[in-house]
């Protein structure tokens, strides 16, 4: 039995998968109409912020892993010091969760990241933010070293007029804060990867991704780069795995700038940008990190076609529920629509579609014609406008 | 809410699917640690043949459909008359669970069948396979006429003082009887259809399958058929949708004998010769079964690679469970492991292994390896003996 913190999507694929392998799952739900609450074994209901809630998971499963990050890592140290296995550990989610030390361990063992600063220093953040822009030129991007995801807790600033005001909000909030240069970026590529504990390591061709107003949309595999970059990344992200003890499936997120890889986040759990892989992939992430976190043999990631599209399901404006068109998109041919069963509101993220094929331009319209009849109005197109873009 | 009777493997695929889809699955479950329940939103415990619970389960769902055929047409129509959706309808469930009424059906449309009588007539059985035998020749094969499968209800009989034996077993159990011809098999297909209420169908490549002991252990997609054959087998697979009015999915299992093609049995539900297309195919049996029954477009039954092998997983000898040599499958390349959840007892089914691949002779060398890690002992080899078997 498995232990999921968490039951949203991610859980329910996770399930899905682990089902198939005749493994049972039990989730910890903060509601019981949670995405990954119905199809679990058993639910649990409780939140990984409730003292005692983690433990109560444990006590009934033979290893923990996770749906989400926000998780409280004392808890989860004093759940490995009480003998309990836990996947990934807290070693791996304490670098994954935290910005500012993940920075500060990669840039120790040369795993390249943006040129960056954390403001934890003496001076004031603001002042602070001065310097380093008076070095690496407006605009900066001011982050929050813990807790953003989906292009939450990213704020770009222009001048210091800006920052003093992000600096302002921010310690109003108590959130602590790191700068970092804007990278010119020419695209931002995932690559998965799983790992058991004692090593093992796969990792799936790395892939494109396409943000807009830093939230995934589309997932292209295998991504449009020359050989010598995509090998480059994959190492990158041996190596992250490595450095952090991944137990489990990990993304790493990375610019592509001015023929430079860095490394921007990494998720320490089955990502987004590996939804394409249920379809477009031998082995999915969902069944490599229950593969993982048992410490069973890893499946092979190799694509299951010449290319492979993915796009985001979000709920549209009008607050309408995407399921009521998916008799439309699955009258698309080939379009694999997966629904996470999630309530519909507008710009949540509801759901995916996945297209395999022979030819890019076709998987791609095919899968963006199927977002389209899903209901999400004003989507833009496929190709958006060109020019350096941040999360 | 798709309502599922039963809660046996096909229960628990058709709901990994239906959750892919963000459809919810309520299962009628004898016991609550059946193998789909576990994975269901909702169970019911209870039993098609208690009067009230198909009633019960009706109440909460959309549609109701079935993993199995154990149940009272009576009760099924009772539904329908009270305005309930089942599907499929009395009117398919009664031709696919009595194949005096399929063979009588089929003759009447011209679906081949072997040559056949019914022991119904005013003769007693015992003198009406006399009277067959003696125009068909001994061997013959008795058959009962309703409640066989996996090779339970049919057997062969060398001569008349067999034939008697069986004949009295029969009536002591009163179990009505047919007497068939025993068909010189060259091999053994089944052919998957999925057909909406209003006719829009699809269908997989036929199928290779091998039984042994009357039990599906094997099967290859596509079946090593002339294009002749294989068009016809289609043809007549889509022929027996329509005429029994089809919605879900169903196999149609035929013979090949002396280059003719003979329907032997249908199951109008998801079938152990389909559980390939999970990833064999760009659409799995189990979600076209779940878009046929809620009446949605469905999907593209077209194989995933040039040849696919899939091997069913039974109870050891032993008693062991497979369960616990699920590291030693998933250590061999490219195998899709499938474990249902089942309590191993020996000869119980209890798994499939599938692999995909450009080449027969390896995507079957490597299926049968993982079938014997999973700990079948004594597995005949893949190729079995020659010559005519009945089941």
């Amino acid at each position: 039995m498995i232990g999921i913190v968490g039951a949203g999507q991610l859980a329910r694929m996770t399930t899905e998968a682990a089902s198939a392998l005749g493994v049972d799952v039990v989730v910890l739900a903060e509601q019981t109409d949670d995405a990954g609450a119905g199809i679990a074994t058993r639910t649990l209901v409780g939140s990984p912020g409730v003292p005692g809630d983690l433990g109560r998971l444990a006590e009934v499963c033979d290893v923990v892993t996770f749906d989400h990050e926000q998780v409280d890592l004392g808890e989860v140290r004093a759940l490995e010091e009480a003998g309990r296995i836990v996947r990934p550990g807290s070693a791996t989610l304490e670098v994954a969760v935290d910005k500012a030390r993940m920075r500060r361990r990669f840039t120790a063992v040369g795993i390249p990241v943006p040129r960056y600063e954390v403001l934890d220093g003496p001076a004031a953040p603001s002042a602070a933010v001065a310097a380093f822009a008076g070095t690496a030129d407006w605009p900066v991007v001011l982050k929050a070293t813990r807790g953003g995801y989906d292009g939450k807790g990213v704020w770009p600033v222009a001048d210091q007029a800006e920052a003093d005001e992000t600096c302002a909000r921010a310690a109003a909030h108590q959130t602590p804060l790191m700068v970092e240069e804007m990278v010119p970026i020419t695209c931002e590529l995932a690559v998965l990867v799983a790992r058991r504990p004692q090593g093992e390591t796969v990792v799936w061709p790395p892939v494109e991704t396409t943000q807009f107003g830093g939230v995934c949309r589309e997932v292209l595999a295998p991504g449009r780069l020359d050989p010598a970059t995509a090998t480059a990344a994959v190492a990158i992200a041996r190596k992250v795995a490595d450095e952090i003890g991944l137990a489990g499936v990990m993304a790493v997120e990375l610019f592509l700038a001015q023929g430079a890889l860095l490394v921007n986040e990494i998720a320490a759990r089955p990502h987004n940008s590996g939804h394409w892989t249920i379809e477009g992939s031998v082995t999915s992430q969902f069944e490599n990190h229950v593969r993982a976190v048992l410490d069973l043999p890893l499946g092979d990631p190799a694509l299951t076609a010449p290319h492979v599209a993915s796009v985001n399901i979000f709920g549209p404006d009008d607050g309408s529920d995407p399921a009521t068109h998916l008799g439309g998109a699955l009258a698309l041919a080939g379009v694999h629509v997966h629904l996470y069963g999630k309530r519909a509101r507008p710009g949540r993220k509801l759901g995916h579609v996945t297209v395999c094929g022979s030819d890019l331009d076709d998987v791609r319209a095919r899968a963006w014609a199927a977002a389209r009849v899903l209901g999400a109005p004003g989507l833009p197109k496929p190709e958006p406008e060109g020019g350096p873009h941040e999360r």
